[in-house]
């Protein structure tokens, strides 16, 4: 029998796989399950990127530039210029999702046995994309009780080896919430200047911003340019998850070239899903206005309704659509497969995104789950009044 | 100064990479560049396909399932049927092209180090796609005096060592146009078998198939389950490069698990792409006639003109739509380049892939350039012209 790679066995799977099966029975079984476990908005799609794909008239769907095409690219380059960014369509490279993005990025940066220092809790395909190339993520423990802040920066230095590459973030951060301060995105600038580190911040959620808070990219940072990369991608700003298109934004000249080689080796990003990416730089500002008014009430309702449960912790988010929530149990993972299997209140139960798969540190998250607030808000409600329901059961199940 | 990974610095640029300047500069010239070195159709997309897009009702684009919708791969495992082949949805993964499919095979089977076999010359990016893992590709010569026929099964054997982990072929063969035996096939069968390795069968040409000759699937094969991958695609198969989508089908159960975890790290295949590609299963076999009657009177032109050619050597393809052409020169590299920088006819040169890119064995392939039928029959007319009269010129520059 041929084998499977060391590697190819040591992939982590997603956190939510094992659950599948239990939420799929219990559909069977005639139960609603309301998935607060996924960042899948139910928001609609700019009209005006939908409309250019149905109006298309390609007559053969043929390779488009490897590196995106030159009109998209320089379109997005004046959105990022609008955002106070400073980058030319040259600095753009398109890629099929923030997902390749973070794989070129990686295999560009890092070899075998090499290492890439990650705040966790942290989106658990940072692990995945890892471990496909051999990198090893360096976790650094960030937590509820500072509200997922930037750990010291001491933290960082320490865990910086000869093998260490660089630094990634996710700002505003999935799965916390937390918005990273101008004050900490120059910090960690310093830091990887002083190592000689790439910067990689993943950006997608970068217009998820809440409050009046104010988004600062790590591309507004001074003399940076050989070190900072940002992930970014269409699928959250225009609930364009399905398209597969993002990029990497870099100054890097020699990252660039490197990066290209991995990009020839696919040939293109998919042609329609640039049409798609192209027209929705054209979506009117009623539209993210609408949107984000949208995500701040139903992150209200979610946190309100969460707080009033007795013995669950949750931070405010100043970004994305996800927190992470502590409850009074003792492993998310029983629970969350408890819920599926064995609860429900009228026909109906929840979904969760256990919270140890998006730490590195064995142990971490175990009394933690992640919750998606891409759901209307009349659904968060119901789905929270399950929560605790459950919670009031479940304790007493798991003391018996 | 942060550093570029070893890898990355590996990884081989495209072969006609560093032409592509030079083409664009002969453009400005004025001068018109027949593309002879790209697998880029110019046949239409199945109408069929490019109408399910116009007509998409889609109002959130979401993300699809990661190994692809069950209709599309339900379908699929149709096509395959119809095909003598046996297989269910299950043992089909959706990739985003068939280079995903090889790099998620490739990362699945092999670690850093490792090795995989490839009869050479062989597709380009199988050596960026190991690259990038680490892996290295071992390979065996197939000659253009044995028509690029598989080469002896012992010179495969002399290569196996511990860290071989697969051999790959591609059949029918880009870039030989080769189209490998059913015999063949039970050979390397025998082989996988005896040593425990993947057989993996890049059959994204496998319509495309002359004179009556009948393409032998790996999956056709008895008793091969653990060992045979077949990569699939509905780039050249619908003339649809631009849509993106490819796919891995096994029946090892296994390989799918771990592949599918590298799918799940990327989310999901192209949606729009997916939509295309399911559609275009409604092709009529009358599009396929047409577009094979085609591609055989361009070969036939192609090969007839280029035995025209005083010291050229070429072998009739019986598959795909590329073919090796041996020329009286020295430096196909330097051959190519002067194409685009110092000749014409009636301003008009052709830009043709020089052979050693597809080799990876140092010094092989320099006289032989990759030439793709992928142009209507005068324009291929026009184009060996041009190569012909400048290889009378050539011959005198290259001498003196």
């Amino acid at each position: 029998m041929p084998v499977i790679s060391k590697k190819g066995l040591s992939m982590p799977e997603s956190p939510i796989r094992k659950l599948v099966p239990y939420a799929e029975a219990a559909k069977l079984r005639g139960i609603n399950v309301i998935h607060l476990n996924i960042g899948q908005p139910d928001i609609k799609t700019p009209q005006v990127a939908l409309d250019a794909v149905k109006n298309n008239t390609i007559s053969t769907l043929s390779y488009s530039k490897t590196e995106g095409s030159n009109e998209y690219r320089q379109k997005l380059a004046a959105y990022y210029s609008k955002h106070n960014i400073n980058i030319s369509a040259d600095d753009l490279l398109i890629t099929t999702g923030a997902s390749e993005a973070l794989s070129f990025v990686i295999g560009s940066i890092a070899d075998n046995d090499d290492e890439i220092i990650v705040p966790e809790p942290f989106y658990a395909n940072y692990n995945s994309f890892s471990t496909a190339f051999g990198v090893k993520v360096t976790p650094i423990v960030s937590k509820i009780e500072t509200g997922f802040a930037l750990p010291e920066i001491a933290a960082f230095e320490k865990s910086i080896t000869s093998k260490t590459k660089g630094i990634l973030i996710c700002n505003p951060n999935n799965p916390t919430g937390y918005l990273y301060s101008k004050e900490e995105i120059q910090q960690l600038s310093q830091l990887v200047k002083k190592h000689d580190l790439f910067f990689i911040v993943d950006e997608v959620y970068r217009e998820f911003v809440y409050d009046g808070k104010k988004h600062y990219s790590v591309l507004e940072e001074d003399n940076l340019e050989q070190h900072a990369i940002v992930i970014d991608s269409v699928s959250k700003r225009y609930s364009m998850c399905g398209a597969r298109i993002g990029c990497v934004v870099t100054k890097n000249k020699a990252l660039k070239n490197t990066i290209l080689k991995f990009m020839q080796a696919r040939l293109s990003p998919p042609s329609y899903a640039q049409i798609a990416s192209e027209a929705a730089l054209n979506t009117p500002q009623s539209y993210f206005d609408e949107v984000i008014l949208e995500y701040v009430e139903r992150r209200n309702v979610l946190i309100n309704e969460l707080n009033k449960i007795s013995g669950v912790k949750v931070i405010m988010p100043q970004g994305a659509f996800y927190c992470i929530v502590e409850l009074p149990i003792k492993n998310s993972d029983t629970f969350a497969q408890w819920l599926l299997e064995d609860f429900s209140v009228n026909n109906e139960t929840v979904m969760v995104a256990p919270a140890a798969g998006f730490y590195a540190t064995e142990g971490l998250g175990k009394n933690q789950i992640r919750i998606a607030y891409v759901l209307e808000k009349e659904i968060l409600k119901r789905a929270i009044h399950i929560l605790s329901e459950a919670l009031k059961t479940y304790y007493l199940n798991e003391n018996s």
